[in-house]
């Protein structure tokens, strides 16, 4: 199935019965750059690798699509010339999510004894509330594109949600795996959409084992698991992130990137998102380094860049930050690899600074932060501590998903600040006035 | 304190040492019409009468006008000419709320018998995911020319969120008054953005009767309560959504807005914002209805719109959706003023309907929608059931908050549609492929 990497088989522009997913020109493998046609594979044939999108890029000067991109929508699709999309995507229906807000954070920086520019890429302002609407939106493309019906996944919390929400909209069926046990409010954000939420009797590592299998057989043809076989495109999605951070700071470059770490995957695409700016000339080229946020009751790849591995050990997930909660991250050496080239670093904080962060956003910014935000904010005021993040530089922090869907994590140590009778004599022994 | 209404005692932009708040030129009497100077105040000395803004709005040309707006930035400071806000508004620190999805829903359209245009505007994606963040924003712009220094507000849910997160976004003290009994989540949305949040020992109405208390006293002094002595400057910023509607249509005028009612402001102010635009040719001057949409367990406006009455008389709410459970509402006469004025109607829809409504949205767009959004959905389809609505024309429909925040509403009757064992088996035995 590898095919050459001669135009004449991977272009998708020639008018071919190919998929139409614009600029996206082959698959190709992250670990020995074999090619592939597109398609919905994972992995490489060759050696087993990770496949991800290669691009025929627009030609023309970055003048010309700077402005094509600013008079675009207000969402993802206004950077469709950069993803594998179609070039008329934002025509069809879709949750239209990203262009979220890049939040410049005084109040925060002064606290954290920043000098510099502080900003809060605040992805809670997406259409079901975290980054992942982004991923998803780009895998119902794939989706189309390969003729899939029925869009799929397996999940504890956001994705659940992303999925169901943009299979509704895009008036496709889907099918949401989730451990049998999960908490009420979770299993109802998952299920509102209307689509088959399926819950298995076991853990959610016996769900995901489930899935693959379900991928194998017969029953899955049709179906588009937004991050199995439909992950490189999938993966994509977090590439418009580091495109907005750098539209938002006037087509710059921010100096310093903190970004959390689940996968690894948001990260490396992040990276790849900005190298592919400065290739088309939409921003100049100067450093930025990357920095990786982990819990540390996961903390592989912190574990693994802190002993100078090249390798990630999984470890068994303890901590309060669910969503980063993977044990054992796909893209973990990437990150490794990235974080080391830029100049960054990974690090991670206990589950008690993470509430403390997510408190002290909350109360800076008024922006209250899933415990994802408080584990990139956590790390950011330790890397300053440290020394190790330049507060006077332009810096830009992820805050990934909502405080709503974290409540718990908050609750036990957030409440009234008084309780008075309705009086004043009872308002002023509080000492309120 | 009655003043003249000529312009040299009224203006604002001739550089006198009155609050600096745009175009606003006057406060004035919704009864009366008696003027007085921009101020705290909120009911008219000489019959009192609510309290509105009047304006001296810019004479320039309409399309200068609207290249102006157009050119703002993505959020209600685009319209900054048109609110009582400073023409600098967009640099000072604020949650920049505003410019929310406007969704064009075919889905449910098909499923509603909609021949036209049905849109969603989704006011989820503020930044604490209502519309309340429009109205605050306006009243914090409000509290900083009044040299306030504390923003406050009573609220069992909403309003206390986005007070929370503009008072501490803009570095003012908040202090939020809630019933000591309130949810716990409710608690911690309120509590996390670090003001103080006092729990008063009664029902809401004692915590609304010590609020207007605590304004008449001197330990009120310096407090900006957002819905009562900052109400005529707060009401304003729901034109904002005609404002957006209209920009987001193209500059249209809808043929129908469907438009929940708890105090009735919202309502009054997008007709009042409709009619601005009219008059200041930003959009072509036609026909619109507005309908005005409640729950049936807080039906006044309704009731009164059906039994052909003027005045509203209050009832004692008992129904899902807490966020319009208002039952002496003040804007009551003149929502119907409007929807009599108009062709429109006002129309409520029971708990089991909202329900149904909010699941029917979410499954055939993606939108979870809060308790209102139900109720605008659901009283939308009766409206159409009935043949008052006329489904060829171009109808929007507003949700105002998000469903994340009032997941009890469809938990009990939300859940997995099949729980399997991790096997094939299993999940062909489900009936699931």
């Amino acid at each position: 199935m590898a095919v050459q990497t001669d135009s004449a088989t991977t272009s998708t522009t020639s008018g071919s019965s190919g998929p139409d997913l614009g600029p996206a020109a082959a698959l190709s493998c992250r670990e020995c750059g074999e090619r592939f046609p597109l398609g919905p594979i994972f992995a490489c044939e060759v050696c087993f690798g990770p496949l991800e999108i290669a691009y025929d890029h627009p030609a023309g000067d970055a003048q010309a699509l700077r402005e094509q991109i600013e008079s675009g929508p207000n969402s993802i699709w206004r950077y469709a010339p950069l993803l594998p999309v179609p070039a008329d995507v934002s025509d069809k229906p879709s949750t239209n999510p990203g262009f979220t807000k890049l939040v410049r954070a005084e109040r925060l920086g002064q606290e954290l004894g920043v000098t510099g520019e502080l900003h809060i890429k605040d992805d809670s302002g997406n259409p079901t509330h975290s980054f992942k609407d982004r991923v998803v939106a780009i895998a119902v493309e794939a989706a189309r594109s390969f003729g899939f019906t029925t869009l799929s996944c397996s999940s504890t919390g956001n994705l659940a949600g992303a999925v169901g929400a943009a299979a509704a909209r895009a008036g496709l069926r889907s099918c949401v795996f989730i451990p049998h046990d999960l908490e009420q409010g979770k299993v109802v954000m998952a299920a509102v959409y209307g689509g088959e939420l399926v819950g298995i009797e076991g853990t959610y590592d016996d769900v995901n084992r489930f899935c693959s299998e379900l991928i194998g057989d017969p029953a899955g043809e049709g179906w588009g698991f937004v991050n199995v076989n439909l992950r490189p495109y999938y993966a994509e999605g977090s590439k418009t992130l580091a495109y907005e951070i750098c539209e938002q700071l006037g087509w710059r470059l921010p100096d310093q990137l903190v970004v959390p770490i689940a996968s690894g995957s948001q990260l490396s695409k992040i990276d790849k998102g900005l190298q592919e700016l400065i290739n088309l000339g939409l921003v100049e080229d100067r450093p930025y380094r990357i920095f990786g946020a982990q819990a540390e009751g996961c903390s592989p790849v912190s574990r693994a860049f802190k002993e100078g591995h090249d390798v990630v050990r999984p470890v068994k997930p303890d901590t309060i930050a669910k969503s980063l909660a993977i044990g054992n991250p796909a893209d973990g050496p990437y990150v490794l690899d990235i974080a080391r080239r830029t100049g960054g670093a990974v690090e991670d904080v206990d589950d008690e600074r993470i509430v403390e962060a997510i408190k002290l956003l909350a109360r800076t910014e008024g922006i209250f932060a899933e415990t994802a935000g408080g584990v990139t904010v956590g790390v950011t005021r330790k890397l300053i501590e440290d020394g190790r993040l330049d507060p006077s530089l332009t810096t830009v922090v992820l805050n990934t998903g909502d405080g709503l869907k974290t409540l718990d994590a908050v609750a036990s140590t957030t409440g009234p600040t008084a309780v008075i009778k309705p009086n004043l004599e009872s308002f002023h022994a509080a000492g309120l006035a």
